[in-house]
């Protein structure tokens, strides 16, 4: 059985490895980036592949985590967002995704994990119906 | 007891009618707006009054409902968003903001109704936490 | 603005008048049935005009309201059902469908208003995606 | 078809009119009580009529609406319960019961209305399994 | 402390073993049952162990996943259903239990685990009112 | 990136030790207290660390697992809270706080990990509104 694949956008080398080991013990193919303007270049290639994001807000240089969520789910409607961010929250209510949650930083992997697979099985008993 | 106040933005009279209607009959205070350019001066003067918005997505000239949900939001991140909307649903994923839903036209009164004050009992009870 | 339409299912006479009243007063265009065998025949001639079905469960003679509901969701999968009963309530997690409510009998008018509106909502806004 | 029984604890009179007409228009009996002492009577003496409790917080003399609702739920775990208040709804994390929602004064009738509606919907659903 | 059972039902060997492994990881004792007659039997031998049912769709000979859930609610009302399907999600919506999710192949085990763990306490939480 | 913390209370030592080794699996640092008082003593001293509680609910000795949940959101009304349970569940409808979970034992370690960071996630998601 292939593995789900979840693009995993943070900037911070360290929190990058917890997270990516987190979803990797889930059973998740991790796509880990850590600089958003090639974040941006993974949704046009291999939009077809992902079944799930999660990205920091706050991004050196390119764009910022809203941006690439928005980008995302203008080819995948239904694609499961989690957001990840020690001080950015508070902008959710404005630039946030619809079916989209916020995760605080510092987190647990567990987080994570719990998040997007909640994220997934929501959308794939949706699209049901 | 002073009646909760909403914002309700919708170009066309007849709709408006029936809306202004059901929110009345229902108990709210209800701020009609049929010009979206006026809807956004609406927001900026009387934010501190308003306890919903409803409005349509699709506007002539000015801002459409997806920007006048987004500006109410950056001054109360948990005003309640209904958007109605005939056939502009489909971008919701990617320009609603959360926590808000969509009423397909044509609708019955009472859908407005239901959702604005479910939503408006979310935001309630969450405020205390 | 047309009415959305709503299936009415309901052998009672009196119980039948009540729930029409209700959601008439909400703004819903209602077809009323008394007769299960009847109800089957306006799913497969009316399905496309239909936004919501509320069902009594125990019907005489012909089929029950679980397999009317079941009938309708072949055509309509996202279909809101709500159904009503006095004493068949604990069947409902082996023959109800999903993504549907019990209201127990006797219930107040304003409870299948708000359970179908409420349905109609999520559908809606699950559309989207 | 009689009608669902609401016990609705509120000591402001014109509060207690807006809400009492609300729910009646709405399809269900009230039970109005003023004072706060008298409600614990209700409950105590015609808990298995009541489908809902609607009560304020903040009562004069007696017990205060946190009280009532437990002292309610006690018979009746599943008990829909609405607390409605000004200033007092910072309490319900730790004094509210789970399951329970609170609706901000000023409301409109139709907040009451829908949450208790849903709130029974959502019991007698629950109930079944 | 025991570990609570799961019975899970998966004709594709490698599946299977990727559910098993995850849902073990997680604490549960697992059932595998890649025949589904034999998941008949072990409904009507061992309900009373199961704390919860993870199961396949489409199988080969026998009854299918639709047909197992549904007879292990028939003694089980409240038990927690996960179904898992590559293809045969569409079905959910008209013959699916309620309170049940779609979990689509290729999966991660952290999306069955959650999803099973999710329902359970969801059941354990109604349970108690 | 430091771990967040959650206080667990259980007097079962090898329960104890199945809760913590899959909360610290699950990327949590844990508090395991097992005697009650000494718990609401944690609560006082160390608030402004924990994310999460953990408790079981009948303890030998000093207070309840009710008691130190309420106890913890007098001072973190949005707390998320797990409660524990082989008989107590019954009293949760009078007892225990809104936004909160019961995990009947034997449980699984996976729901204590899914439980916990599902009302993290809820209450990281409501807090930026």
């Amino acid at each position: 059985m292939p593995e789900p694949v979840v693009l995993l956008v943070e900037d911070e080398p360290l929190v990058l490895l917890v997270a990516q080991d987190a979803l990797e013990a889930g059973g998740y193919k991790v796509l880990p980036v850590q600089i958003s303007s090639e974040a941006l270049g993974v949704v046009d290639s291999r939009i077809g592949e992902l079944s799930g994001l999660v990205t920091d807000i706050r991004l050196p240089g390119g764009p910022d985590g809203w941006e690439i969520a928005r980008h995302a789910r203008e080819f995948r409607p239904d694609l499961p967002v989690v957001y990840t961010t020690a001080d950015s929250a508070a902008d959710w209510p404005v630039k946030g995704v619809p079916n989209s949650v916020v995760v605080q930083k510092p987190y647990a992997g567990a987080q994570l994990l719990t998040a997007i697979s909640t994220l997934m099985t929501t959308a794939d008993t949706n699209r049901t119906s």
